[in-house]
């Protein structure tokens, strides 16, 4: 398998009758996928999502995946296929919208519900295309089938592109249960039949590529969450995703089993439980089951389960409050809260927090490092392996993944006997062409992290981050001084302020006589030039803050005339 | 079980033939860890360890113990006893010594070892005072009893501490591996005399409480280090804790075995394996197998095995560098780079960077998720439960271990036929005497985390880490102007400078003006007081901060007269 390569070059005009293929997000990184399609001066995008920050990327809310490739031929998008509503997937296409509004969406009716609630936030109103499994549709040069694939949200779709460059097969996000609470299985019949036709580019979800064996299947999580409730003597809180609908689905299943009422607690679980019920992908057991969380107190604690969101630990999200007394729902001793969730790599700190919290309030913490409470959304290597050999792809660019992910998958397909050569390992911006067969990397287009911070998008960069990590481990320090425009002596100041630095002003104040010996120096020697007064300030304090502090907080020097 | 009471009171005087108990660090937290024990007016220590940082406590390099219930009673302190060798139970000693710095330090000889080690590089000569399994010490009315325990790193000790009110017994950390590497198995006899002696108060190691069953063998991983070994072509490099001596005897035995040599890298790795080597610990198959890392090039690749530091991701330690391209050593495609370490919850995001940027260099990357590389050095559920039921504690203070590990070890005691009323759940500062045989909380002690940032001990607080974190996620606007001694008017500025806000210094550019109006006004207004001016600065930036950018930035408005 050859290595992405770290210089590449921009690349040359697209050849006739080659399709070019380049992730714009989603490579390199769990999160903001993104996927342009180019044929025939035609361009059809695959799912637009967003990726949530590190904590080495404080204060960002979101990253987008970065548009400027294709910013200045957004009229010759045909459509963005939304294969699924997850965040990742769809969490972009308002921001993308604003740039062209019209750009027509593409996806299943629950996927389309998703995201048109959340354009409605943005105030944005779409132009929206409905598919379902087994359609065949055509968009410019593009003509779309569309497979029906199991995840971790109903009504996922996987899609296959066909041009005269031949047909790439790309999975969205997908698992293989056999047995799914809606009996909607990953159609591996379609993907026999593609086969058979031929797959000349196959992109493949590697999330779960490293996980040896299979993924568990979802309906297992029901009978250990009917135990849990039966055994418990108190009110009950379960936290998931407010996307996760088979999830929710067996949460009010087990309530009703155990005769207990269910009320949706957090805005975005009311709000997608709401869009799952009135469109059919919930069903509930009564109607009467779910109740308002204001009627709650109405009912003794062991006959209600809470559904509600924070299961990452998220602090302004329901359970986070909840465990710190910060929330209309209690939990106390006799009470159990269920985690029904994945831990999300890098959330650890987060989620343990709340978990200890809850535990402090006395409440007994059911998840999945104690109970089968969670299963992956991802197909693992045993599904992966089944997929590479129904489809005989002619050439693998796996994706969805950190590098490691799209390296193991890669493996994967190698194992079944993909020529190394034709498995392409991509990361974002990596174009990849497919001529005659056959897919290679032809250049790079630049691709950043777009930073959406406060109401800004792509304003916050690299640099404005490394200041804020700076400041967050070493604080600042602001020097004023006034100085006369005729002999520079100093007239007012200097005057120090700091954060982040140490509890006592005292221990500021002790540079000041230093900095004012300094400037009064300068003067004395001809140096009247506001920056190099500066200059001079930030010096002093610079290195009185590394022996002194032994720190090397931001300096801001400011010396103005009088 | 009694849960942590949220308001204790100070605790009365110790009564007459009472031993009192408080945990300084520890409990509550996975680290810093420290137990205080009173009996007739003197103090023992039982470790003093420090705690690392997580992200919300940015700048901050370790964090302490609080000694403030003890500072003013040091000179009652007959000894410290040092279980085993971890930073986080003697990490904290040279803060405690630089008080006092005749504190008896008591301790295995290796332990010892590497606290002075330690004590060297902050130029304090300790008194040490070294003991071992089996060993009987009086130190002031303590009458001390050593048991040897397994643990992951060798020459680790639980201590019974006799008194007039009873014995207690401290675990240390310890696991009970039963075919240990060096034979040192944790002493379940002297556990089954001290049970029929009596137990009056036991003080587990709670990190693995939550975890069914047993802890797994390290040999165990010997076999899976051959098999990597034998199969890597290139260069091998193998990360691991720098004071994990079974795990890097297991590398060189694997090394040995696959006719490589062994270079240490990283100079913690270096100073506590030739430690280890000097006292025993750690065996040479043969005095040649150790080659410095200067002489690594002279080495095929395929003949060098590389052991070192930077198992967790940490951005200074050798193997982040390596993936970094900023290290001597290079890694590259048919190299083979294996983690053989725990993942600390924590620690994943630093650890996968490392993986990826590896994996990106073209090296197969082998870890716990992918072979068995690990195991932990802690005593799971399995452990735990024989523990119990050998030494039948009439009290038990479950130690080490956030509240969720602390809850699940005491629930292993209470299933063991402990009278759940008899189970303390203490934090850090809750105090416990143990009278005629009952253990009770009586109250708590202020019990807060010291902060270690950059040659200040205690001075950053949580007034700074808050102004941390805020400028880390909002940034921060200074805004200095010099106004006229007689009018208020504005002589010079606004001048606006800000960092972690926009790239754009366009952007700031837009206050200055509605600044300069706002002072203006306010001076016509007769408004001169410099204080008032710079509220109305502050004002008037922050509402343009959340108007404009939807941020809350730290705002540092000056007003100077000349």
């Amino acid at each position: 398998m050859s290595h992405p390569h770290p210089e590449l070059p921009l690349p040359g005009p697209l050849p006739v009758g080659a399709l070019r293929v380049v992730a714009l997000g989603g490579l390199g990184e769990v999160g903001r996928n993104m996927a342009v399609l180019e044929y025939d001066g035609r361009l059809l995008i695959i799912d637009c999502g967003v990726l949530f920050p590190e904590d080495h990327q404080p204060g960002v809310d979101l990253i987008l995946p970065d548009f400027s490739a294709i910013a200045d031929r957004l009229d010759q998008v045909d459509a963005v296929v939304l294969t699924h509503g997850h965040e990742d997937h769809i969490g972009a296409v308002p921001y993308l919208l604003r740039l062209r509004p019209d750009i027509p969406l593409i996806g299943s009716r629950l996927t389309l519900a998703f995201v048109a609630a959340k354009l409605k936030e943005h105030r944005i109103t779409p132009v929206l295309r409905e598919v379902k499994e087994g359609d065949e549709v055509e968009v410019g040069p593009f003509a779309l089938e569309f497979v029906a694939v199991n995840h971790s949200i109903p009504d996922a779709l996987a899609v296959a592109v066909t041009t005269g460059a031949g047909t790439v097969l790309h999975t969205g996000d997908f698992k293989m249960d056999q047995l799914p609470l809606d009996g909607r299985i990953t159609d591996l019949r379609a993907f026999a039949r593609l086969g058979e036709r031929g797959v000349d580019l196959f992109m493949p979800d590697s999330t779960n590529a490293e996980v040896p064996g299979f993924t568990t299947a979802e309906a297992e999580i029901g009978p250990v969450l009917d135990q849990v409730f039966a055994g418990a003597t108190g009110k009950i809180v379960v936290a998931s995703f407010s996307s996760h609908v088979h999830r929710v689905q067996q949460v009010i299943d087990a309530a009703w089993a155990n005769d207990r009422k269910v009320a949706l607690v957090g805005r975005s679980m009311v709000r997608n439980m709401t869009i799952a019920v009135e469109l059919g992908y919930l069903t509930l057991p009564d109607p009467g089951i779910l109740i308002d969380i204001k009627r709650v107190d109405d009912y003794p604690p062991d006959e209600v389960v809470l559904m509600c969101t924070g299961s990452q630990g998220e602090p302004m999200a329901a359970l986070s409050r909840i465990a710190n007394h910060d929330h209309r729902v209690e939990v106390g001793p006799g009470d159990t809260v269920v985690f029904a969730s994945s831990l999300i790599p890098g959330n650890e700190n987060s989620v343990y927090r709340v978990i200890n919290g809850l535990t402090r309030l006395g409440a007994k913490v059911v998840h999945q490092g104690n109970a089968r409470v969670h299963v992956s959304g991802h197909a693992s290597a045993g599904e992966l392996l089944y997929c590479y050999n129904i489809l005989r792809p002619r050439n693998v660019m796996p994706v969805h993944g950190e590098i490691r992910h799209l390296v193991a998958n890669g493996a994967l397909a190698v194992r079944t006997g993909v020529d190394p050569e034709r498995v392409i390992l991509a990361e974002d911006g990596v174009v990849v062409d497919l001529i005659d067969g056959r897919a290679r990397i032809v250049g790079a287009v630049p691709c950043g992290y777009v930073y959406v911070d406060g109401s800004s998008v792509g304003e916050i960069g690299e640099a404005d981050l490394k200041d804020r990590r700076i400041l967050s481990e070493e604080g600042f320090i602001s020097v004023f001084a006034v100085v006369s425009a005729q002999d520079g002596s100093v007239i007012a100041g200097p005057q120090i302020h700091a954060r982040g630095l140490a509890e006592s002003g005292d221990v500021l104040e002790e540079i000041v006589p230093q900095v004012r010996k300094a400037l009064t120096e300068a003067a004395r020697e001809g140096n009247v030039d506001n920056h190099q007064l500066q200059q001079v300030m930030r010096r002093v304090v610079g290195r009185w803050a590394g022996t002194r502090l032994k720190r090397r907080p931001i300096i801001i020097p400011v010396v103005v005339e009088a």
